[in-house]
């Protein structure tokens, strides 16, 4: 029985209606369990700019500063596309991990076994599912680092950014990430791009240095490219995927999908201190926004990984993650995940069916 | 009716014998149409470092140069992985491509309609088959920018890389991806990362300002990771992709893993000046090396590329082509593209069935 400050950032597009879905689970299980979310929404992305010119309101960071945990909606949408670099929504987002110090990025990418004709991949590749947990550098290398900027006059522009590490930086990320693998399958998976690149070269001699101090996992390494092609060729040999900030974004896309439900799938985004941050891995979705036809599911697992590793609530989670599982096996569906001919719920319904587990 | 010098590299693991076969199809080709091919085989990549102490001699690049079109195996193994970077077999073919000024990478990944079921996309999405062109950059970029390097004591290390391009980069090697979209189905999709990246901003003003020269080409932008999502969920939605050294690395190999044949798909490196550089995009394959079980129609069509883009010999590329799918059609069989059940033959045997056609 406790009181705890959940600062929710519903963003754009369908980041409103989701959020409010997945703030109905908290209120579900606060009831259930006897705790008590104080929620407050806070403005941030394309929202902000359209309320306070810039996609990071120095309030919203402050709240989050001040709450034991955010949840995130999505941002970003055709609306701010034509903006100039400075102030589009996504800088809202970038600012707000490099603000938390969020380092460590987790994407599950998982089958649910009712879901599973939902893959996009051959039938026989996913027959005994698909369980990847991506494990992503966040606030170093390219989408950081110095120098950085464009230069010249027409004609002769040239631009630039620079890719870096540091070797703490690099530790942190590993040791999270071996931890992360002592807790599933004991086999971590670190992609580079060592063939090539002197930063991946460091990335790769720290994860071999940290590799003794966690005897019972298994350290392999992969060239990003061939990581590429064996998330499609055979998704199943890997449990835990730890890797650079620009790689994983690309690799946990590509993991993401070959599950076929992006609308499933939940992130944390973790540092060493409190908050951390909890959001969907899908976007905006700008074209159904507004319409009741999102799927609020990856916001409520969300939920899941909010109350597991932002609250240290096993059992509150645990209960989100089983509602869940329930209602997909009950065979209730929104629009993305439902099969030829079947029955499809609107974001609402979804989430009540939820809350009513 | 000429005689053509054709510079032969054929690297480690089965680069010689694949090369043997693609050699002997080219010395068919020769006696058909009345050509005279010289062949010479110069040492590149691990097969070097031992004879020579260097990943590409001096007098191999010179052979090339003095060539009118090269033709690589392969590159790379687990003999030459402890060497330390600067004599790593794979700094040869950097060095190759950056010498010749090779900058655009041309790599085709086209499913045969034989071989639907090979890929490894579940059936409904390869029905209609996949035909992608992906042209990376490749003499630019964090491949090859400076500055770069490591530095700081242990404890402090740090290692970085520069991300580059200037706009006359970016601009040819977006004219060739416009004018090989012209060619093909005239659209063209621009991946870059520009909503962090101000090298990706650049690349995408210069790809807009190109777009009214090609008036009857579609244009279209997307960021890297929705395009690693999207060649799984839908890549028919693809025609040409034109993307930067890095992302073309690892979107190439995506691309080629999903049509589920990548022992099929050669490539093309094209600079400015001959020679051209053809190859084969499956690897070393080490662990099959010598043991007459390779699949040579990828370099054998790497030899059609050659006779078209390298050498102008429409007619004779057109031969090639026709042999290889007409072996296929008459159900002859590799081992790594072999459906259960199926008869399997030997690297020298489908060698010299493609001779016979
Ligand atoms: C919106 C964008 C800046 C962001 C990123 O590249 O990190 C997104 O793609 C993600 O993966 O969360
Ligand atoms: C071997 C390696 C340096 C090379 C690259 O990264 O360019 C390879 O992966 C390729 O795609 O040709």
């Amino acid at each position: 029985m406790a009181t705890f400050t959940i600062c929710c950032l519903p963003g754009d597009g369908i980041g409103p209606e989701i959020t409010t879905e997945a703030q109905n689970v908290l209120t579900a299980i606060g009831r259930q369990f006897g705790h008590t979310f104080t929620m407050t929404d806070e403005p941030i992305g394309g929202a902000a700019i359209d309320t306070h010119g810039v996609p990071l309101p120095e309030a919203t960071l402050q709240a989050c500063r001040e709450s034991h945990a955010v949840l995130l909606g999505a941002v970003g949408g055709p609306k701010w596309d034509a903006l100039e670099t400075a102030i589009r929504p996504e800088k809202g987002l970038l600012a707000l991990r490099k603000g938390l110090s969020l380092y460590a990025n987790l994407r599950p990418a998982v089958i649910f076994p009712e879901l599973k004709e939902a893959s996009y991949l051959r039938p026989d590749i996913v027959a005994d599912g698909v369980d990847v947990l991506v494990v992503r550098e966040l606030t170093g290398g390219i989408y950081f680092g110095e120098p950085r900027g464009r230069e010249g006059e027409p004609g002769q522009r040239r631009a630039m950014n620079t890719m870096v590490y540091d070797e703490t930086e690099v530790r942190r990320i590993g040791r999270l990430a071996f931890e992360a693998a002592q807790q599933r399958d004991k086999r971590l998976c670190s992609v580079d791009k060592a063939n090539v690149l002197e930063v991946s070269q460091l990335w790769r001699e720290v994860m071999n240095e940290l590799a003794p101090s966690y005897p019972d996992v298994t350290l392999e390494h992969m060239y990003v490219d061939n990581a590429a092609m064996q998330l499609v060729r055979d998704p199943k040999q890997f449990d835990v995927v730890v890797t650079s900030n620009l790689f994983g974004d690309i690799l946990s896309d590509e993991a993401a999908t070959i599950t076929g439900s992006i609308g499933m799938l939940p992130s944390a985004s973790l540092g060493d201190e409190k908050p951390a941050l909890f959001e969907p891995i899908h976007g905006s979705a700008p074209d159904i926004a507004g319409q009741d036809k999102a799927n609020p599911l990856a916001t409520i697992l969300s939920v899941g990984m909010l109350l597991r590793f932002g609250l240290g609530l096993e059992q509150e989670a645990d209960a989100v993650d089983a509602a869940v599982a329930d209602v997909i096996a009950q065979g209730l569906r929104t629009g993305d995940i439902a099969g030829p001919g079947e029955a499809v719920l609107g974001c609402r319904a979804m989430g009540a069916a939820v809350v009513d587990r």
